[in-house]
This record gives C-alpha cells, structure tokens and sequence, in this order.
C-alpha cells in the first residue's frame, strides 16, 4: 500500500472550503473540495479514498500549494494518475505534484508551519481580473503603522483574540514567525508564517490591520488586542476572497 | 452634450463578446459587454445611450484597457458616474478611467493602432487560477522560431491567410507594427501591436506560432503561408480565452 502525497492548487470561490466546517450540509450548495478530489479518485483509483489535507480551508478561501495525503492499493504510474485526475476534475482545483512518501507521512500532523497570504487590491478602482482573488479596498493605508503593529504578533502568544468567537480550543498558544507585508503596483500582500492557526485566525489578523492602517486603531493598540484575549476588541474578519494558502512546511 | 471615453477592464470569459457578432441574437444565452453597460448607464443618466468601441472584441476574450466613447445630456460629475457605474456593473467589468473628450472623438475612427496579447500557460500542469485567462499548452514550443517566423509578418501585408475564412473585407492589407514574444516562468506572452486587426487575425496568427514552435511547420513557413492568402495555409485560431485587448492607441 503507497502513501501518495498531493500538492494542490485551487481557486476557492465555488466551493464550501476544503471541509464541511460546521453543522453538516444543511442549505449548502456547493461542494467542498476535499469531496471533489476523493470522489475523482475513487473513479480512478475504484476504491474508497480517505483523502487527509494539512488543514481546513474555509469557503472562498484559495490554495496555491495545500497539502494532502491518501493511502492506495492501487499500482498505477504517478504521472498517469496525475493526468487523470487533472483531466477528470474542474478546472478550478488542479493537482500540481503526487509523490510517493512514507507509511506514517500524515499532511496534518506532520505540517511544522504554513504560510498564508491575504491580498488586497489597494487603488481606487477595482479589477475585473482579480475579483475572486483579492480584497477590494480603495482607501489608503498606512503600511508603515501595520508592519510596526503586526511586529508584535510575532513570536509566541495566546492569540484568543484573533479566533472565532465560535470555537474554542484547549490551548490558544501560537508561535508566528513572521509577518511581512508589501505592496507592489497597487497589491498589498500580507504574509502570515505561523506553526499553526487558531480559526479564521490569519483573516482576523488581515482585518484588524486593515483597521490599524486606515488609522481607526492608534499605535500601540496591537498590545493591548492581544493582551484582551477577547476577539471582540480585534478587527473585523477580513472577507475569504483575499486568503490564500501559500506553503505547508514539512 | 458631453463626450466621454471610457476605458475598461473585463474578463469575457461570460460574456457573448463586445457586440453580437454574426446573425443576431439566436440561441445565444450570454449577454455582450457593451449591452451590459449600455443599460447600466442609462440606468444611471436615465437616457438612452449608444456606446461605440474601438472595435469588437470576441465571445471570450479579455480586455486590460479596451476603449468606447458615448455622447450624454447628463451634467453629472465623472466621479460619481464612475463609482456609480461600477457598483452596478457585475464584477467582471470594470470602468477604469472617464474623460471628457472633443466632440468630435470617435473610438473606433480615432483608434491609430491596438494591442493585443495572447498568453499561453506553457508548463506541466494547468492553473486553477489562470484557467479563463491563459491557454493551457503543456507542449515544448521552440521560441526563438516563433520569433523568427514572427517576424516576417512585421510591416505593410496582405493579411488575408489569417483573416477568418467567412469574412470579406475590401482591403486585407493591415500594417503590423511589432510582434513580441516573452517567456518568464510558463508564461508565454505573444504582443501584437497593429494599426489594424481583421476578424480573428490576432488569434489566427497566435495560433500559427503555435504550430510553428512545436515544429508543426518548417523554417520559412510563415513566408509561403502569407503570400498563400488563403486561411487554409495557417494554423487553427488560437482560443479565444488567451486573448486580451492590452491598449488602443490615439
């Protein structure tokens, strides 16, 4: 039995993020794409496959390098089945490498840290183009105030305050490594490395910079966010459009 | 009476083109982008608006600053109009810039030249993001006999072996002004800048480069397939999904 390593590629604005995330189906209508990728498998494959990614995304949120894993009887070439899949899955996920790994290789437990990037188109008029892939925000931001604030965040802290308030967890500790934002012909990114992320935490993150740099929150308020550990004094959550899931380090 | 230019971005991937193009409206389900404006500015400056473009655009195909004009009583301030317009318009149009121009400014008379760019993913895998902008080519293309045969067709010629083959025009001569092939990490980008395009021509002439870099034809054929005139000569038309109006020129 191989264990098969996917690296995916995918445009999240048709689907219901990588897992159902709450209460079942319900009124959903669109397909998660965990269910589409293991439903294209198993026609090729003609078994039942558990497919196990590094984390959840949430709907609309994108991917350009998640990981996953599945385990298979089946003996066929990689290069044949990643053709296959590809031709047999719509064109907004694509599999971007399969590889064989070790018996115990496990997309989620393993993952030391990932690197998620929200994008804001940052001018006064929007783009056709990038619509599904950034947030729209045609105020100015002062990008000196949110690096200066996001600085703080770095390193490790409880980061209850940038969690859903929804969910709740054993353990709210977080380590980040850095958070780097650029802007380049009107695109702001903001790069967010952490060993791992509490709930809708980079989005919350995103929006409570977005704040900072529109000046709604003085300097030094970051401390402060962070010392509340209550999610009610952070930003808004920043809309899923403008997340994408960079990198899963190993 | 005012006369305003726009310029405009848009993906075409949902639209029936610019205009309708062939014999009216038909089993045709998809609207065209200049009816879409046309009824989001006489929504607006409540009066019938007619709106001339620099020329058709096809089912499909994109626009980075595709250019129109339209003449209005209204004394609204472009500002608003602008913000106005794009708030109504569906996400994949966006007006871009509004000025008022000499009355006499005509988009598609005045144009001097325009620029179009066909872009070729040219790599292993497709992307889930570049789907509807790029034609996906996983195929080994020999770029500098694109750019050599390219340039043959720079200059005053008779352009008829890529005009679409149920088209008549009087006059098949067009003066190609330069065509530039770039290459920058599986994005092959093919710029053809030209004082005039005939029905398909851009797309028929991406589409012979094509078939000449993966050895299709042999050095030298671009020569004979021109002085052919005939459409049967040259390659298939490239699809129109890697297809942008980069710039007109006044």
């Amino acid at each position: 039995m191989r264990n098969i390593k996917l690296t995916l590629e995918y445009d999240g604005a048709n689907y219901a993020g990588w897992q159902i995330q709450r209460t079942g189906r319900g009124a959903r209508s669109k397909p998660t794409i965990q269910e589409t990728i293991e439903k294209t498998l198993r026609k090729i494959l003609q078994e039942k496959i558990k497919l196990i990614g590094s984390g959840r995304t949430d709907a609309g949120v994108h991917a350009a390098a998640q990981v996953a894993n599945f385990r298979t009887n089946s003996t066929i070439p990689l290069e044949k089945l990643q053709r296959g899949v590809n031709a047999l899955l719509p064109g907004d996920i694509v599999v971007k490498k399969l590889e064989v790994v070790p018996p115990d290789f496990h997309a989620r437990f393993y993952a030391k840290s990932k690197l998620y990037r929200y994008t804001i188109l940052n001018r006064s008029v929007p783009s056709a183009f990038l619509r599904a892939q950034a947030l729209f925000y045609p105020y100015k931001l002062n990008l000196s105030l949110m690096r200066k604030e996001a600085g703080v965040l770095v390193g490790r802290h409880n980061l209850k305050s940038f969690q859903a308030s929804d969910k709740k967890v054993s353990n709210e500790v977080r380590s980040i490594k850095y958070i780097r934002i650029k802007k380049n012909s009107g695109i702001i990114t903001i790069d967010i490395e952490a060993e791992g992320f509490l709930y809708n935490m980079a989005r919350n993150i995103a929006g409570t910079l977005i704040e900072i740099g529109r000046g709604r929150f003085p300097l030094g308020s970051m401390r402060c966010i962070l010392s509340f550990k209550d999610r009610r004094r952070a930003g808004p959550t920043a809309p899923a459009c403008g997340l994408c899931l960079m990198k899963v380090n190993y």
